[in-house]
């Protein structure tokens, strides 16, 4: 079970300490830079589209199974897998972001909270509901 | 980038062809079968939570870059990266389930569409927006 690198994050987020917990929560534009073995995979995405970003996050630690969720004193110790910590067996990040523009093998999104040199593994339509499809 | 199977599904679903192509669209219970040397990691997960569950669809072609949708001769082929088609360079499953029962290692998953075998790779609580959380 061998992950290959799909393309790479560009972002001005350069560490851990000063990044947003969630793309949401104040995460910069950033952009998907993809290898051109798999730009074929590429055709289709295009300005507007919501999608799902799964990424190898390469400055996690592997061998933690519980967190304090958030880093936060108030909250109760408990296992990995109840929370996003990146700190897990496989640390596999997995990020919803928009689309703003698509220029070849550059894609630009609007908040992703992973850092800068994070290895891209996956993209995904975001997932809704079968009576949403 | 090398992933450790921390757990194996296991499913009345043993065949591609016969399996639905999303969880809710008819696909039964399952039951997650984690490793022992990841117990602590579940520690908070419990009935009724909702989880996305990541796979290794270990019987995906990773050679794919283009496909036609839902294997419908009405779909336009496109790119990979915006279907969720099992053959893709690294053929992460990412499954929405719902948690029934847990007794140990062993969890019980609503609309789970994965094989039989399948290994597990991790777990996350819902992607939520910052709205609802």
């Amino acid at each position: 079970m061998e992950l290959v690198a799909i393309g790479m994050v560009e972002s001005s987020l350069t560490d851990r300490e000063s990044a947003p917990k969630q793309g949401d929560e104040g995460a910069p534009e950033a952009t998907l830079v993809f290898a051109p073995h798999v730009a074929e995979g590429l055709d289709g995405i295009a300005a507007g589209d919501e999608l799902l970003l799964l990424t190898w996050l390469d400055r996690a630690r592997r061998d933690v199974l519980r967190v304090r969720p958030r880093d936060d004193p108030a909250n109760p110790i408990r296992g990995v897998f109840s929370t996003r910590s990146p700190d897990r067996p496989n640390p596999i990040g997995l990020h919803r972001v928009t689309v703003v523009a698509v220029a070849g093998l550059r894609v630009r999104v609007r908040d992703l909270e992973a850092l800068d040199g994070t290895p891209i593994v996956d993209v995904k339509p975001l997932l809704r509901t079968v009576d949403e499809r």
